[in-house]
């Protein structure tokens, strides 16, 4: 069988699971939470499998949920889809994001991705039969910024998609409204789409406001918004999240989701539907994620690593050049073996070997594991 | 935005739900049941939650409920999978399909389908950029069979894969042990793949065996096997099923699964693991569809209507030609307006104009609701 991904292994996020539980390290590589979720999103999801809602739900999604993600697009960033023709309910955003790349990228089209950027980006315009056109983001002293004047360069007669994420993985850094304004004029007058992968928009710190696409209705309307569920709630397992789309592009994405996985699990649906209606858990996100990442912050002072800017995302870089002549990743193994602490390096998210001495960590955990974890990077 | 799938609009199963509420018709049409499933399995969701198993599972699945499928499988087919590399949790059985497709078949490659076929088939090849190959069952006074020989004239050097489809949605037919001997015959010695889509494996009846491609280690060594809980456990919105192939198909599948979905709700994998510990409700699962089956059949004697054989699937289809001879898209449309009983057409199931005068009903109904869709129909 000749692969259709020959350069795919497994996922850096479950190689360093793995090695961090192999090592009874403290896990802060792959992103996700160490506390369980609201017990009233489980008792919610609970009711509606016992009221019966188990049997196929309609292939877009509930319309209850679809209406309740509408709504609240539009009362944070004033930007009205219709939840009927515009909203599409996605098994995680991962499913979302390869879902709108097979819906529109055709053999031979061009997709700008910014590096460092999620693994899935590059396998996903891969299968649809595109090519990737890489842009490396810049890290100064002042963190990551993206080179806009590169990416207008990148532009072809081909290019079909420019891929955004903001809040981003893995550096933390968000989109100012210069970097939109960058990116309104280097698409106006083309007809480039734009896929915002915006998982952690409920994630942005120090008063600072998301720059959803969804706020500009110029990039929206050429925009395929995608947002998660997992992450907001705490429940990354549950897989489920949403695609927003003008109707013309939610119409081809939805031809693509249907023959994909058809529809989401109904219960879910239902039962986020319902805890949806109370705003307070997204709201206070913001509050929650800063304390841990100010916490973490604080200690990380005490420790040899230079930190970066986390404006945004359960994420945070440091630059470890003052500790260790490794590279990122076998760094990052010495530290889950030796140290007792997993991390992510950052080289994994880009698609050549590209070394800046970066690793990431993941702040979504209880306070006491963040202090086992400081205690044992300032031994180091 | 030029379409991917240009002739792909709302599915038939969408169509015929919608018009079954907005008529209040007995919906027949698309297979779901109208009873809940086992409180037991819901209370196993349940638990898993509570307990806090909210956050991404291993990708390829919870190894318990890997474990609880390779034991099963061996158990009745007598085929051993390795739990640890062959089986694949999906989020339900479209997307282990199109996930299969996805990763086996390249631009140019032909995939033989064989009609009548589930609708999301042709979509799936097609988006991989292959080649559907189409072949018709015969029909015949004894229901629809395969023209092995035609199959085997279909078979070029690009042949990278065959679908099958046992028991089969929407004919009811099942593959008798010449059918899968012929198959052997046409794929040995080359290199052609198996998809073979048994997601009504455990609704057989009659006392016939269902021929798993799994009690043929010739085939099954080629082999991707797709199954589905919402279909053995009425839960078919709960969109959980798996893929078991051999180690090397499986690894290619995982490459293109882990950047479609990444993996499937971490509950749900965790209540069907405890839940499957009882082999006893898909031991069941045979007698009491067949029951249903028998009801169903014997009150449609006392209709117009022509039985099809149904040998297994909760599907039943008739011969309405003594009836009308209108189209079958417009017959299952005035079946649903006019006598208040939702059908499907068969023709869905091909991709060229094809009209047999024929229907399909589904039985996973509750007693009352069958009887009252054949007092409606007796009335034709
Ligand atoms: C899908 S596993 C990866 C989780 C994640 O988004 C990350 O750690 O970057
Ligand atoms: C995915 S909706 C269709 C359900 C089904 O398998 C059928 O009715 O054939």
């Amino acid at each position: 069988l000749t692969s259709k991904l020959p350069r795919v292994g497994t996922t850096i996020f479950t190689v360093m699971s793995t090695l961090a539980s192999e090592k009874k390290a403290v896990n802060l590589g792959q992103g996700f939470p160490d506390f369980n979720c609201d017990p009233a999103l489980v008792d919610a999801v609970s009711s509606a499998m016992q009221d019966g809602f188990n049997q196929y739900p309609p292939m877009a999604g509930v319309p209850a949920l679809r209406q309740a993600i509408a709504s609240k697009i539009e009362t944070i960033y004033g930007y009205r889809y219709d939840a009927a023709s515009d909203i599409t309910v996605t098994a995680g955003a991962t499913q979302g994001l390869l879902t709108a790349i097979m819906c529109a990228v055709h053999p031979g089209d061009e997709v700008i991705v910014i590096e460092p950027a999620y693994d899935s980006y590059v396998p996903a315009i891969e299968l649809a039969g595109g090519k990737p056109v890489l842009v490396q983001m810049v890290v100064g002293a002042d963190g990551y910024s993206i080179p806009w004047q590169q990416i207008a360069a990148a532009v072809t007669g081909r290019t079909r998609m420019i891929m955004i994420n903001s809040p981003h993985n893995p550096t933390g850094s968000v989109l100012s409204l210069a970097d939109i304004e960058a990116l309104k004029d280097i698409v106006r007058g083309t007809d480039i789409l734009i896929l915002s992968d915006e998982v952690y928009e409920h994630m942005v710190f120090d008063g600072a406001r998301h720059e959803s696409v969804c706020r500009h209705p110029e990039l929206a309307e050429r925009a395929f918004v995608v947002s998660s569920f997992g992450k907001t709630y705490h429940v990354t397992g549950w897989k489920i999240g949403y695609v927003a789309a003008p109707a013309a592009l939610s119409a081809e994405f939805r031809k693509v989701h249907q023959y994909n996985i058809f529809t989401v699990n109904t219960p879910v649906q239902h039962g986020i539907a319902q805890y949806m209606q109370n705003p307070a858990p997204y709201l206070e996100l913001p509050a929650f994620y800063q304390r841990k990442r100010d916490l973490f912050r604080a200690g990380l002072k005490n420790t040899r690593f230079k930190l970066l800017p986390a404006d945004g995302t359960y994420f945070l870089c440091v630059d470890y050049s003052a500790i260790s002549s490794l590279s990122e990743a076998d760094f990052a193994i010495w530290l889950t073996a030796e140290i007792g602490v997993a991390a992510i390096p950052v080289s994994a998210f880009y698609q050549s070997p590209r070394e800046s001495g970066i690793v990431r960590f993941c702040f979504a955990k209880q306070d006491q594991t963040l202090q086992l974890a400081l205690e044992r990077l300032a031994k180091i």
